[in-house]
This record gives C-alpha cells, sequence and structure tokens, in this order.
C-alpha cells in the first residue's frame, strides 16, 4: 500500500454535529469526539485505524487530513496533537461533503496530483480492523488505477436508515472490486427486504478513494460551480493566501454532498464490498449492542450499583469527580442513563429519539449553554 | 393552653436512622434532617409547629427538648440554633424510645414534676396545622388532669404498616378524649379491614402526653430497672454531673419502647381522636403522594425537563450546583429519581423498598461514605 512515489492520503470528516446523543454530545463536544464505547474518541480511534495506510512509524500524520467547522477547530487539535496544523481543514461555515472533500482534494493535488485520498467518516465503529485495512488497501489500489471507488457494507438485515448501492451484475460478494450500478436512497422496508434478499445491494458508508486529479476532473464535469470556486482557493493557497480567501470564498460553495453531487452521476464508479463489522452507532441502541455488557445486559460504568436492573445502560462523562460518587439502579429495564457535568438524561433507550424534543424545550427556554 | 404556673414542655424524638430514603437520607443526614416535601426539614417544621404552645413571643425554645444521637448532635444543633443547648438530649447509644422518654420526664420534673410532657415524632407530615395544635391541647389537657394520653389518627385506610390503638366504647370519633382498650401491633391486612371498619380502632402516630411526675411514676410500677438508672443520672444532673454519669449509665439502661414498656401495661390510658392530615411519610411513595406534582403527576424542581413523562418524583439535594445543570427525563413514567452530591438512584417507586439492597451492596464493598 505504502507507494513512496504516489503515497496515500486521508482526509476523516470530523465536522459533524447533532443532538442524538445529548447530553453526551454538544455543539462544542459532538458524536465523534466522545467515548460512546468506552475507550478513545472516535475520532482519534479513527485516526489511528488509517494511520499505518499513509505512512510508516508515525509519518502517517503528515498525510492525514481533518476537516472540521471553527466551533470544532480547538478541541480537534487538541486531541490529534501530532496532526499538523495545516492538515486541519477548518470550513468557515458547514457547506456539507462535496465542497469540503474537493478542498481536500486541491489541497492534496498541489502536494502530488497522482496521490490517491480516502474519505472516511469520524464516528463510525470498526470491529475488525485488520479487514477493514484490507478492504481501505483494495479500494485505493482501484483508486490509484484511475477509478473513482467507494466501500459497500455488506448488509446484515433490511436497515431502513442507509442508502444502498447496487452493483452492476450478479453479486457483491466481499473480495473483489465490482462496478457501481447507481447509488439508491434510504428504502422503505419492504424494498430494504429485497435488496437484501438479491444480494446486489451494499449499504452506503460514506467511504471514498480517489486521485486526487481524478475528483478535480469530476468535480469540473459535474459541480463546476464547486470547481471554480475551488480553482479560486487553490490559486490563493499557492500564493500563501488560503486563509483570506478562504472566509470570502467557502461560504459561496453550492452546498450539496459529494454523494449526490458527483457518485450518483459517475458511470464508471467502483466499490469494494467490506465486512469488518462496521457500525456507524447512530443510535443508543446501536450504543448499547456495541458496549460490553454484565449478564444481565447492562453496560455501566465500574462501580454502578444494580440490583435487578437488567439491560439498561449508564454513560457518566462526569469530569473529575473522583471514586466517591455512586449510580445506583434498581428494578428498571431498557434505560439509557447518561451523566454530564452540567446534565443527567433519563430515557428509555427505544425512545432514545425523544432526545430530540428535550433539546427543542432547551432551546425554547434560552438554555443555550446546555446544547 | 399556656399555664404559666404548669406549663407544657415537649420532647421531639429526633434520632431516628434508616435508609429508606437513601441516598437522600444517610447515617449523618436522616429523613428528620430532610427537606422531603420541598419547604424545610421535617424537624424544623416539626419544632415550628410545637413551638406556640409551649410558650409566647419565641419563650416556646426554653420548654423544648430534643432528643437525638452523638451524630446528629451538630446538625440538629445547626439547624435549630434557638435551641438552648441543654434542651439537646443526646443519647450516647440509641435506646429505643422509653429510656429517653424517661430522661426528659426527669429532666422536666427538676423544672417542675407538674409540667406537661409531650412527646412527638420529629418526621411526619402534618396537613392541618391548626387541627393538629387543637388535638395536641386537648391532648395535653387531659394530661394535665393526670391522665397518660396519647394521640389515635382516624385510620383512611387498612394500612398494615402501622399499630393501632383500639378505643374503649362503641367509636372513636373526632372531638373528645376517650379510654383505650388496648394497643395492637401492625395487623395483617383482613384485621386492618375488620379494625377500620369497625370505627374503634385508630392509628398509633406516636405521641404521648403526661405531667412529668405521671411517666416517672409509671415507669417506677412497670420498668423498675429503667427508673433507677434515671435516678442515678437524676441525681448526677441535681449535682451538676450528668454529662459524666450519662456515658455510664445510659448504655445500661433496658432498651425498650416506651409502647411495650409503659403504655401496653396501663389500664387507664386516654386517646383524643385526631384528624389532621397526618401522614408518616414512610416512604417514596407517600413522599410522591404529599408533593406537589404538575397535571402529568411529575413531583420535580423548577427547570427539569419533561417530555411525555408521567408520575415521576425528583429530587434533586445537590448544593450549589447554581442554574446550569438539568435533569431531563424523556418517556418514563413512576420512578423515583434522587440526587445528591455524590450519588444518583433510579428505582421505580413501587419498588423503592430495593434501596435496602443497595445500601446493603454498598456496605459489602466498604463505601460506607455513601451511607
Amino acid at each position: 500500500m505504502i507507494d513512496e512515489t504516489h503515497p496515500v492520503y486521508a482526509l476523516i470528516l470530523a465536522g459533524g454535529a447533532g443532538t442524538r446523543f445529548w447530553p453526551a454530545s454538544r455543539a462544542a463536544r459532538p458524536k465523534q469526539m466522545l467515548a460512546l464505547l468506552g475507550g478513545d474518541p472516535l475520532l482519534l480511534e479513527t485516526a489511528r485505524r488509517v494511520l499505518p495506510l499513509c505512512g510508516r512509524d508515525g509519518a502517517g500524520w503528515s498525510r492525514l487530513l481533518v476537516a472540521s467547522g471553527e466551533h470544532l477547530a480547538e478541541p480537534t487539535a487538541s486531541l490529534l496533537p501530532e496532526l499538523p496544523r495545516e492538515n486541519l481543514l477548518i470550513e468557515p461555515v458547514a457547506r456539507n461533503t462535496a465542497p469540503c472533500i474537493g478542498w481536500a482534494a486541491a489541497t492534496v493535488a498541489r502536494r502530488d496530483p497522482d496521490a490517491v485520498l480516502m474519505v472516511l467518516p469520524s464516528d463510525h465503529h470498526i470491529a475488525d480492523t485488520d479487514r477493514f485495512r484490507a478492504a481501505l488497501e483494495r479500494a485505493a489500489t482501484s483508486a490509484r488505477g484511475g477509478a473513482i471507488t467507494t466501500i459497500g457494507i455488506q448488509p446484515t438485515c433490511p436497515e431502513t436508515g442507509y442508502g444502498y448501492i447496487e452493483v452492476k451484475g450478479e453479486a457483491a460478494s466481499a473480495g473483489g472490486t465490482l462496478a457501481v450500478q447507481r447509488f439508491v436512497e434510504k428504502p422503505h422496508r419492504a424494498l430494504a427486504e429485497e435488496f437484501v434478499a438479491s444480494g446486489r445491494y451494499l449499504w452506503n458508508a460514506g467511504m471514498f478513494f480517489f486521485r486526487a486529479r481524478d475528483m478535480l476532473a469530476a468535480l469540473a464535469k459535474h459541480q463546476p460551480a464547486l470547481a471554480e470556486g475551488l480553482c479560486r482557493l487553490d490559486r490563493a493557497a499557492a500564493s500563501g493566501g488560503e486563509a483570506e480567501e478562504l472566509a470570502q470564498i467557502f461560504p459561496a460553495l453550492p452546498s450539496i454532498s459529494i454523494d449526490k453531487g458527483v457518485m450518483e452521476h459517475l458511470s464508471d464508479l467502483a466499490v469494494v464490498p467490506g465486512d469488518f463489522g462496521w457500525n456507524d452507532i447512530g443510535s443508543w441502541q446501536s450504543a448499547w449492542e456495541l458496549a460490553d455488557k454484565d449478564p444481565l445486559g447492562n453496560a455501566a460504568p465500574p462501580g454502578t450499583v444494580l440490583v435487578d436492573a437488567r439491560n439498561n445502560h449508564v454513560v457518566d462523562l462526569r469530569q473529575g469527580s473522583g471514586g466517591r460518587r455512586v449510580i445506583a439502579l434498581a428494578g428498571v429495564e431498557d434505560l439509557v442513563v447518561v451523566e454530564t457535568e452540567d446534565a443527567l438524561l433519563i430515557v428509555p433507550r427505544a425512545r432514545a429519539q425523544d432526545v430530540k424534543e428535550i433539546v427543542e424545550q432547551l432551546k425554547t427556554r434560552g438554555d443555550t449553554g446546555l446544547i
């Protein structure tokens, strides 16, 4: 994989916001900054997973780009102290994924237009790192040959919360590189069942692989306004004035996803089927399923007192609280309990989506510091 | 009521421990020290209720005695700063109620053997203070006439958690002073139903009224060993050496309740039926029933965010937490949620007795600081 002539770069998309994990997640501490499953924050784990593909012995940091928003610049830099500051792409405003990926492609192209760039979400869970890296290597190899490539996840159930990728031909088994027939939006249940039964559909996990030059060409063809803006930005960067131009140019770029803006227009998109225990941790339900649990199904920090409590998920994100505070649950089931310094949430796991309503109430009453 | 010749004294029994309200209640902060229903701590509310009966214009404090244990001496004194220090009867060890009441009777008798002493629990709720005081005045008047007197609560349901008092004659309606037939231990359900249906039974609420001399005589007759110990203590007190003798004598006194030790032996006990909205707040269920609730049945501090939450009881005893911390409940019902500085409890109200098991677990693992 490591090609010293045309090395591999990675762009981790770490600008995500979202309130699904409130009060754990906040505007200034979104999901990718959290150690939702214990261990380290998801962004840091993502960086560690891809770094060996970008360079040996820590050299990977120089080829790792991280994109995020202004309000996350400081916490992101703190979380990744080895990341060179110029590799942190701070979007002045959120413009969806296409402008950001285009900006990263232009940035990499200035160093080496033939370099391969891997684009990865920052907040997913990967159970099998070795198989994950093998799939990334296969996709990067495909990209090095000139094909814009994605990874499609082998579906394990008729999930209606994901987009699907249909492959050309009969079946999408792991181990090869296939041609994409089309991208499909989140389907309804019956359609999702058909997709899974057919064996010809994969989940779209938002991972993309391409040579920098190929993405810039695709943008020029399918998103000319965006490409034109990126050219201006690139000229400014080449003359050392990128920072000044960014605030002018970026907000004017069209806000569009890379899926809609580029991928859906490509007739020669390639896909590598992946089967490495992928989970986007889209809800407390997923987080509980992935978490370590006791024999009664409770995922809780050490020291939690549990009396006839089953299948609960206790998350304690308070800092510096020492060892003397105790959380005790008796006779309750299927609850999510989240404690932070400034909030306590109690909700049945199956109703965790009601958290949105809580956040709305806090907004309405002006408690913006809690959001 | 206020008789300047033979005034009325009150003894508030405030030595209670108990873990039913953990983590709100602790060894060093038992139920009577808590503002379980909002407002002020129950002991302070009890003192305020009886003070006007002991003397006008704040003079009542000199005739108020409060009995408690050594570990509660400081918090009790802090809660009642106007209480003269010598009126705080600190039991070196818990010996149930008879020794403590006898000690108080001897203490009052040294000032005036004909003075009436009212003995009252410290941790009950009284809805109607005026009717409560009227009942106390009637009981004190009965006591002034030489009859050891109790107050019996008109039962509102066949409660199996209380002892009962059977009256002589046909019915125990409020407004008079009746003769007691017998004390009855906590009955089983069917018996409790019979009791209530008969109209001849009242709840024993642990309130007793007597002249100091009458209690000392009753103890001499029915608990001679206890009376002998109290005599030694009295002699030491008369010569200014009570404190030294207390540690010697008190632990050797028989540990027995005033009910079993005295009341059950009396053939001429009087009872005043009371109907003033009494509740011993024996459980979180009672506390919730008595608490102010929103239209969906939630008793919660202002600022709590509630989304489709019903009949929950949120108690926040954290101190100095400022206004920015929020407790949010969504989609849950019938929970008790108690937050203190060092603990969080979540339990269905109907299973609040499971708290005992939590306390046992904390003991077992050596977390005695949390008990």
